[in-house]
């Protein structure tokens, strides 16, 4: 093909990403070098550039660090270098001049309602769950449907693992898996790696075969539209979580155990979330037992600290039908202390859980680690 | 919640989001105002909006239109409003200062390898293909695999129309449709949106319920992971096409035959795709005409000029096996004059084929209206 044919191409690609054009055609000024960003070192540290040569002051925001400055050099690009870092994959962005920008040079983005951060994936050993390994690999389907509950369009991910076939007789546990305040209904999967993480424990033994549901953990979907105040509003905070649990269980639920084959019975259901999800699983769960057995909480955020409202019925007898409740939060996690006030409530009623305390902040490192070690105790 | 409980997500939000934060935290530095981008107005003209009061020249770059400076206020905000604009989705970056930058206020993003975009969408009436109506709706299936062919793990995605049971004995029809160069596998659709524009045509009964396969489009990744000079290499640009083909013929169509209930007759398949992934369908299809009786380009790009080389064996004995061949283009796209090349080619190897000019660039919103007219005529 001639050049002169892609020259509309050329065009659109000089303008679309003019920073991360490795050939830049000539143009009336000198074009700036091209730059890498983000670089991983072979020692896992990681450089991240941004060329904005008018910025007086620009600032990394790496998913569990605390923002740092980054220095700009004479040619007008702003570089920074952290680590090493643990292998993993971190979001981050740029704060330039006040303005949250994500990474130009990087095509790697987390879907997110409100907070748009490029990501880094640091490559680790092949036994880290996240990393995609040559195993079988399950499907994830993606359903869309009309909420009667919630009057609007929205959809659902369903993970079924290697070996699910639709036509045969084998029924297979549910764990419904509730993403946190901002994402979409596919941040399990895009930025928590749940199908790579349930390949990987499926290929290993270390996890029963199981499906994975992931619904649109918006009950009230104001509450991220308006923006981040919306959570603090207590009012719309609990009804979000109200019509979040009816489009779960007379929606969701059915649609998937009409659809998929699935064992209906509270001992092959698991429900489990992070953040804003762990709150829908415990409020969704423990309010009805007879439907969960397995209750999982990820750094559980949103609880009203009145918990004998939130939780009415609970008492002792749960444990009879209660096979696990995991409650789990990072140490350097800003909810910390509204998550061991959960587990003294839950010890004072005398209710049996397991307490998880493990490093890190608020974030999806955290989670990918919970769903690895939560995903193995399941359906046992 | 208190708000105290709530501490750490503010301080995320206020680092992550400035912008996006309707109600900032007290800061030392009287905050900017909030600004609203995109905002669409009733008479379906767009304003845009970036803070960056550092910037000497910010550009808006929207997807069909050529690049326009944008004005800022004594805030430091830029902007510009564009249109009335045609009911749609538009891509959109802006260009500052040299950096192109997606919108920090809007999350709806389009994914690509290289072009990082921000997406609005102007509403418009139900009846435009690319709107979710009220109608049953399809599911997308989400596949991974390794390729031998290609020797990485990838991925593609499967359309099934409302009605599709796997337990069922329907067959049905299949569509493979490929996306264009820096798309990923989702590019048809994430921002095509051929699930929508099918469950909507299926819902009149202007298409035949059918399956759509929407495979990645890199025979060769280096073709994209090079940057946007990779598709101006015409050995790698060939080999991309080969190996494509093959990953396709001999790893995709068989999972995909073996997993759903598919006829497998030539008549019952066919293959489109967009710019890099319209020469795809023609060098795919009109090379195994046995495979493929349905064959569609829109807006092709990177077919060599040496059509005879390409398809060695092409002549009008195809007008038996060829229900149709579909060649369309936008009247305003830089590549228009070597698909009336193609045309005019096959013209004179005597294969009867439909001509398709439609007003113009090489844009999604006449790729979304070519899969809207072609779908309709298959498999009649």
């Amino acid at each position: 093909m001639s050049l002169r044919a892609l020259l509309p191409l050329i065009a659109i690609a000089a303008f679309s990403s003019a920073q991360s054009q490795p050939a830049r055609p000539a143009a009336p000024a000198m074009p700036p070098p091209a730059i890498v960003s983000p670089e991983i070192g072979a020692d896992n540290r990681v450089t991240f550039r941004l060329r904005d040569p008018n910025a007086t002051e620009v600032l990394l925001g790496l998913e569990g660090s605390k923002p740092v400055p980054m220095q700009k050099d004479d040619q007008g690009t702003w570089s920074i270098t952290v680590g090493p870092l643990d292998p993993d994959f971190y979001g981050y962005s740029f704060l330039a001049d006040g303005v949250a920008l994500v990474d130009p040079l990087n095509w790697m983005m987390k879907p997110n309602f409100l907070y748009k951060q490029s990501e880094v994936h640091v490559p680790g050993p092949p036994s880290l769950p996240w990393e995609v390994n040559d195993v079988p690999h399950g499907e994830v389907h993606h359903h869309f449907y009309k909420s009667a509950v919630v009057g609007d369009q929205r959809d659902y991910y369903v993970y079924t693992p290697p070996e699910y076939d639709p036509r045969g007789e084998t029924k297979y546990p549910v764990l419904y898996l509730l993403h946190g305040f901002s994402d979409d209904a596919s941040g399990w999967t895009a930025v928590g790696r749940a199908n790579v993480i349930l390949d990987n424990l499926i290929s290993q033994g270390k996890a029963k075969p199981m499906l994975v549901v992931m619904p649109l953990g918006y009950g009230a979907p104001e509450i991220v539209t308006r923006g981040p105040s919306g959570f603090n509003d207590d009012a719309l905070r609990s009804r979000n979580f109200d019509k979040f649990r009816s489009a779960l269980l007379t929606e969701v639920m059915p649609q998937v155990e009409k659809e998929y084959r699935t064992s209906e019975d509270s001992r092959a259901r698991a429900i489990a979330g992070l953040s804003m999800g762990g709150s829908e699983s415990l409020l969704t769960g423990l309010n009805d037992l007879d439907k969960f057995a397995w209750v999982g909480s990820f750094s559980s955020g949103g609880l009203s600290h009145d918990f004998n409202t939130e939780f009415p019925s609970l008492d002792s007898s749960a444990n009879a039908k209660l096979r696990l409740l995991w409650v789990a939060c990072g140490t350097d996690d800003g909810l910390i202390g509204i998550n061991r006030g959960v587990r003294e409530w839950l010890k004072s009623k005398g209710i049996n859980h397991t307490d998880i305390e493990t490093p890190g902040m608020h974030t999806w490192m955290v989670w990918r680690r919970n769903l690895s070690n939560f995903a193995p105790l399941l359906f046992r």
